[in-house]
C-alpha cells in the first residue's frame, strides 16, 4: 500500500492530517506508521485506535508513539509547539468521558490547555452554575453530551464564549446512538451553539483549533 | 351518519370522550353536535376545532358551546364540577403556548386548576430558577417544549412532582416537526419524566386527571 | 476517576441517583462502589448491572451488595423504607418480563410494592379482562410492552389509574427495536397514557415514585 | 395522450383494471373517460376522484357514471356480477371512515357484499366484544384503523377469518401519517394477519376478491 | 417462571399459539417445553430455535421433538391432522430460503401442503415465465423476496390467487435489512397484494391458514 | 442580482449549464433571461418552469424561449446541434410521463433522439416483453418508475444496454415520496442499474449524455 | 399577552434575544413590538419576519423598524455599534441566498462587516478557487450550501479559519428539505468544520458573534 | 440444493451471473461451486467471499478459483476474453479501498482494463487537480467515496465521462453506514452522476461494462 500522507496540511489549515484508525487493518496501519517514521519532524496524531491496534504497531515505533487508553490516541513524534489558548471541556456523564478525552488529548497535541470539567450535567442544576465562573475563564468552551443533550443550551445561555457542542452515542431506545443528542444540539435554544459529528471529540478539537489560531494571530 | 359517542367513559376511567375536532368534515361535526345537545348532563370538550369549525355548528348551539380560539377548544354543557388538585403547566416560548392552552382547558374541564408559568426557557436559566417555589406548590407540573426541549430535563431535576412532558412542533429544520423534541423528553436525563404525543396539550391533561383523581381518592 | 453522586437528590426530588451500568468500565464500577460503600446510610440502585460486571466487584462488597440476575439491577446497602403505595405491572410476552422487573425492583427499592401481571397479552383478550378488577387494585398501572404494544391502549381503556406504558425492544423487521411500539403507545387511543423510553423500566418506576410520592403527601 | 387500458386483466386475475386519478390532470381524465365509454362492456371503478375531477367528466359520461362522495370512487358501466362472498370491515374512529368507504364500494364494484362495523375502538373494548359474533358470519374481516392500530390485535385474536388490515393516516405527531399504525399491525400479536399500503381500502378489496373467488371456485 | 400457554387458541381461531425462541434463555424454553411435555395431544411449533437451543431441551424431550435445522423449527407432538389446501411458496434467491422453508413448514404443521418454486427471480423473468400454470394451481401463493422485491409484482400480476408477499432482510446498504423490500411490497403495482412483517415466514403460513380453512369451510 | 452563468461547461464537460428554475423568485429569473438574452449563441435549458414563471418572462423572451408545458422545460436560442443517439425512455404509469417528458426534452435539447416506450408496468408484464426488441435498438434505455419500481429490474434483466433508472415520487403512504422506489431501484437484483436522484427527468438525460458523447467519440 | 424580553442577554452573552417571527401572529407580534418600542436603547434584530407581518407592525415603528425583504428580518432601534471583525460569507447557488442574506444581516446588527462570496459551487471548481485569497482575508468564514453540500468541505481543506456550515433546504427528493446537506456537513472530511441547523444564518452569525467577541478581547 | 445458475445471461445482457456469497452457508457454497466446475466454459465470479469461505471451497476447487483477498473475491475458469475499454476507478481514502478493489476486479473478470486513482479526496483539492489529466484518457469514471462524497460532486464537475458515483459506509455517526454519502451522491450538483447501492462495486463495474460494451458495439 503507497501512503500518501498530506505534509503540507499543517502550513495550509494550521493543523496536520490526523490517522483515523478504526476498521484500518494491521498491514495498512503497518504501513502508515513506516513511512511516518521516517518523518520525525511531523508529529502525527493518531485517533480511534484500540489497544489491539498499538500492540501491532508498537514493536516498529517503540517509544516514539505515546498511546493513551482513555481517549484511544497516540502521538508519534511528540506534540507541537505550545501555543496560546485554553480550553473548558465540559461533559455531563460518564460515559461522555472517552469523548471529552480525545478532544482534550487533541488540543493538547495540538498545542493548546483543555480543563474538563466534569459531572455537571443538569438533572442537577446547582453543578453546572457553581463552575460557569471557572468555564468563562477559558478562550473556548466544548461541551459534550449525550441523550437530551440538554447541557448544551444550558450552558450556551450562561456564557459568550465560542462553543462548540459535541453529541454522544451513549444511551439506548430513543437515544438512537447519539442521533437525538445531535439533533437536540442543532435546535438548542441558546444562540450561536455549532455542532459536530456525534462522537467527534477530535472534530471538536479542530474547531477549537481554528478559533485558538485566530486569537494568536490577533 | 350514526354517532356512537362513549357516554360511560366518565363513570369508567374518570374522564368523558372528547371530540378531536381535526379533519372533521362540517356534516360529521353537525350530527355529533346535533346528538349531544340531546344530553345536558353530559359535558363533553372539543379539541382541536377552528374558528371556522366553530362557526359552522354555532347555528344549532347557540351558547351552549364555549369556544375559545387561543386553545383551539370547546365545552358544551358546561365544565365537570370542581375537584381539588392543580397543576403548573410550564413553557419555554411563545410557539408552545397554543399547546399549553389545550392542557389548561382541558384541565379547567375535567374541574381542576390549571397555573401558567411562561417564557421561563433555559437559555436564561434563572428565570426558571426564580420559579421553582412557585412550580413546587402544585401537585401535577406539565411541560411543554419544543426544538431541544431541555426545560423538561431542568425542571425534572429540580422538582419531585409527578411530571409530564409536552414536545411541540416548533421550529424548523432539524426539529423535524418536534420529532427532535419528543426524543429529547424521552431520554431526559431527569428521573421519571415521562412524555406524551406532540402537541398533545389534552393528552397530558387527561394524565393529570389520572393522577388528580387517585390524590382525591386518598 | 473522581466520582461526583449526587446525594442530596433524594431530598431534592425524593429519588436518590442510581447507577446505570451498560457500557461502564471494571475500573469505572469499581471507583463507583468504592466511594458508595463509605456512606453505608445512603442506599443506592445499580441498573443494567451484567452478571459479569457483578462479579468484578463482589470482591469489594461483600453482601453489601444484593444482585438480581432477572432484572440485572443491585441494591447496595438495602431499600428505603417501606411506603405506602402498590403498583401493578402489566405485561404481554415473556420477552417483556426483564423490563417489568426491573421496573418491580426499583420500586421494591425505593420502599414502594409492585405486582406483577403477567401474560395478558391481547391476541388473547379474555386473559386481561379476567384481571381487570385485580389491576384496578393498585395506586398505579404500569404497562410493558412490545411490538404491536396494543396491550396499553386496551388497559388503558379499562382502567382509570395513572397509567405509565414502557415500549420494549422485542421482535424483528417491522418492531424497528422498539420504535414501533414506542409510536404506537404514544398514539394510544386510550386518554391519558403517558410514554418512557424504550425497555426503561427504571423510570417508569421512577415515574411511579413521584407520583406515589404525591399519595403519601396527601 | 394514448390511453392503454388493460382490458384482459379481469380475465386473467380475476379484477378489471381501476383507474387511480390522484394528480391526474384533467385533460388526462377526459382522454381515459372518453375511451372507456366506447366500450361498455367494461365495468369500471375510479379511485380517488375528488369532487372537482367529477364534475369535470360528468358533462362526457353523463349518468353512465355512478360517484358516491364519500369513498371519492365513481363506477363506470355498472357493478360486476353479484358473487357470493361478504366481507365485514371493521372500524374504530371517524376519521377512518373514507377508507373503509373505499373498501366497500370495491367489494360492491367487484360483487360482493360488504357490512360496515364502525366505532368498535379498544379504548372502549366492550363495543368490540358485543359485536364478535356479527364479524364472524363474514367470509373475510378487514380492519381500517389508525394510530396505535390496536384494534387489528384484538379483532385477529377473537377471529379465524381470512384477515387484512389497512392503516389510516389518521392522527398527528408521533402517528406519522399512518406509519405508526402500518408497523404496528405489521408487528401484530395475532397470528396471520396481513397488511395492505397506508389508506389503501381499494387494496384491501381487492386482496378480499382474490380470496373469495377462491372461495368461490371451491 | 409460569408457563400460560393458550390451549384454547387453535378451537378459537383455527391456530394453536406457537413459540417464538429468538432471545428466550435456556431456562425459560425448558420451563415451557416441560410444561407442553404433559399434554401429548396439543401439537405446538416452535419458530427461530437455534441448533443451540435445540441442545439443550432435546434431553427433556428426546424423539417428542422434531428438529429442522434450514427452517429453525421444531414440532413437539407431530403435526395438526391433513386438511385440503396446497401453498405455492415462490422465492428469487438462496437467500430468501430460511424464510421460506419457515412458512412451509408451519403449513405442514398446520396440515396443509406446500410447495417450493424457488430460484425464479424476475432479473432473468422467463424462469419464472415458465411455471406460472404450476403456481396457479396452488390454493395460495406466498412470495418470498427481498432487496426491490419486483417478484411480488410480477407473480400479483400474472395471477389471481390470494397472495401474501413477505419481504425478507437480504441484501446491504439500501436495502436497509428488508425495509425496501417490505415498502416495495406494500407499493406493489399488482392489485390485492398483502404483505407480513420481514422475514415472517411464520406468520404468511398463519395468513394462509385462515385462507384455507375458510376454503375448508366452504 | 449578478448572475455568473457558467459558459464555459458546455467545452469543458459537453453539457451546458441548465436553469433550475423551482423556487426561483420573479426577479432572479428575470435578471437571468436578460443576461442570457444577449448571449444568442448559447443556448439554455430551463427546467422545472411553471406555466406563471413562463408568462412573467416571456415578455422579455418573446419567441426566443419555447414553453413546453408537459415537460415544464424551456429552451432559449434552440437546441444544441443533432448528434448521433438515441435513448429508449421506458415508464409505467400515467403520473411518471412529465418526468419521463423531461428526460425526453432534455435530450433533445443536447441534440439526441428519445423514443418514449409507455404503459408497460409488470403488473401485465406482456406489455413489457411485446416491445424488448425495441427499447434494445436504442443506445442508452432510461426507466422511469414510482412506488415498487419493479419495471426497472424487469427491463434491466432483459436489455444489456447502459441503463439509468429514475425513482418517482408517485403513490402515497409507504411510497413515501418516491423513497421506496429510489431503495427499490438501488437494490435491484438486475445488474448494472444506476440510479439518479427521485423526479430527475434532466439528470438521466445528463448522464446519458456523457454515455451518448463517449459513443460519439469512438 | 405579556412579554418576557430577556433584557440582560446582551450584557451576560454578548448578544441581545432575538424576534422569530414564523409562525407567531398578528396579536403576538404586536404586543412584542409594543414593548420593545418603550425602550430605544435596546436594539432588536426580528429575523423570518414575513412581508405581510411587516405590513401589520409597520402602523406602530414607523421608520424605528427597516426591514429587508431579502433575508426577512427587520431592525428596531438600530444596530450594534460597530466593532472589528469581518466575515465571508460563502454560497454556491441562488436557492442559498436568503440563508446567506439572514447572516450578513445578522452580522450588520451585531456590529460586524460580513463579505458575500457568491456562486462558487463546487460544479465549476476554479470560480472558488479564484477567490481563496479573498476568503483568507476574513476572521470567520460562513458557508452556506445545500443539496451534497461538497462546498464546506473544499472550503474547508483551502482555508484555517474558524469556519461555520450551514445547510440549506434546498432541492428536492433525496435532498430531504436539507437534511442531506446537514448529515453531509457533519461528515465532512476537513478537519474542524461545524454545522448550525438547516437554514440557519441566524445561528451561523450568532456562532461567528462569538469567535469575533473574543476575538476582539484580545 | 439444487442450483439454478443462469448459463444464457452472457449471451443475453453481456454479464455472467455472479455469485454474491455474503451469508451464504457452507452447504450452499460447495452445491454451487461443485456444479459450476463441471461447467469449465463457463467463467463465474464469486463476490464477498471471506477468506474462511475460501478456506471452505478451496479442497473442492483446487487452482481453477482464484481467490484476492483485498477485493474478497474469486474467479471460476479465469476471466472473460480482454475487450477495448479502460476503466478510472477514484477513491479519496483508505476505507474505500475494498470497494475500489471489487469494482476493478470485477472489471478485469469482465475483460477490461481499471486503473486506480487513490487518496485524492477534496480536503486537499490539489491532489485531484493534479490527476484530472489522468482521469479523462480513460472511457469510464468510477468514483468511490464515503462520509460527505464530496469528491464525486468536484469529479462531475471537471469531467464529461460517463460517471458512476460508489458511495461507501466508512465513518460513523451522521455518516449513517453509508446513507450520507448515498444520499449526498444522488443530490451532486455535478450534471449525470449516476449511483449505485452502498459498497457496491461489482454493481458500478457492471454498469461500466454495459456503457463499454456499447463502446465496443460501434
Amino acid at each position: 500500500m503507497t501512503v500518501c500522507y498530506d505534509y503540507t496540511r499543517l502550513a495550509r489549515v494550521g493543523m496536520p492530517e490526523a490517522i483515523f484508525c478504526l476498521n484500518k487493518t494491521t498491514s495498512q496501519l503497518r504501513a502508515i506508521v513506516t513511512e511516518l517514521l521516517e518523518r520525525p519532524d511531523n508529529p502525527v496524531l493518531f485517533t480511534r485506535m484500540s489497544d489491539a491496534q498499538y500492540q501491532t504497531v508498537r514493536p516498529l515505533t517503540g517509544q516514539a508513539l505515546e498511546y493513551d487508553e482513555e481517549s484511544a490516541t497516540a502521538v508519534l513524534h511528540g506534540c507541537l509547539p505550545a501555543r496560546n489558548g485554553t480550553v473548558a471541556v465540559v461533559t455531563a456523564g460518564t460515559s461522555d468521558i472517552p469523548v471529552a478525552a480525545e478532544a482534550c488529548r487533541t488540543l493538547e497535541f495540538l498545542g493548546f490547555k483543555a480543563a474538563r470539567i466534569a459531572d455537571v450535567g443538569v438533572a442537577g442544576i446547582w453543578r453546572l452554575l457553581e463552575r460557569v465562573d471557572e468555564i468563562v475563564d477559558h478562550d473556548v468552551v466544548i461541551v459534550v453530551a449525550g441523550m437530551d443533550a440538554a447541557l448544551a443550551s444550558v450552558v450556551g445561555g450562561l456564557t459568550g464564549q465560542p462553543m462548540i457542542a459535541v453529541p454522544t452515542s451513549t444511551g439506548y431506545g430513543a437515544a438512537a446512538d447519539g442521533e437525538t443528542a445531535l439533533r437536540s444540539m442543532l435546535t438548542s435554544c441558546a444562540q450561536g451553539v455549532t455542532v459536530t459529528n456525534i462522537d467527534n471529540g477530535f472534530g471538536a478539537a479542530c474547531a477549537a483549533n481554528r478559533i485558538l489560531l485566530a486569537l494568536n494571530r490577533t
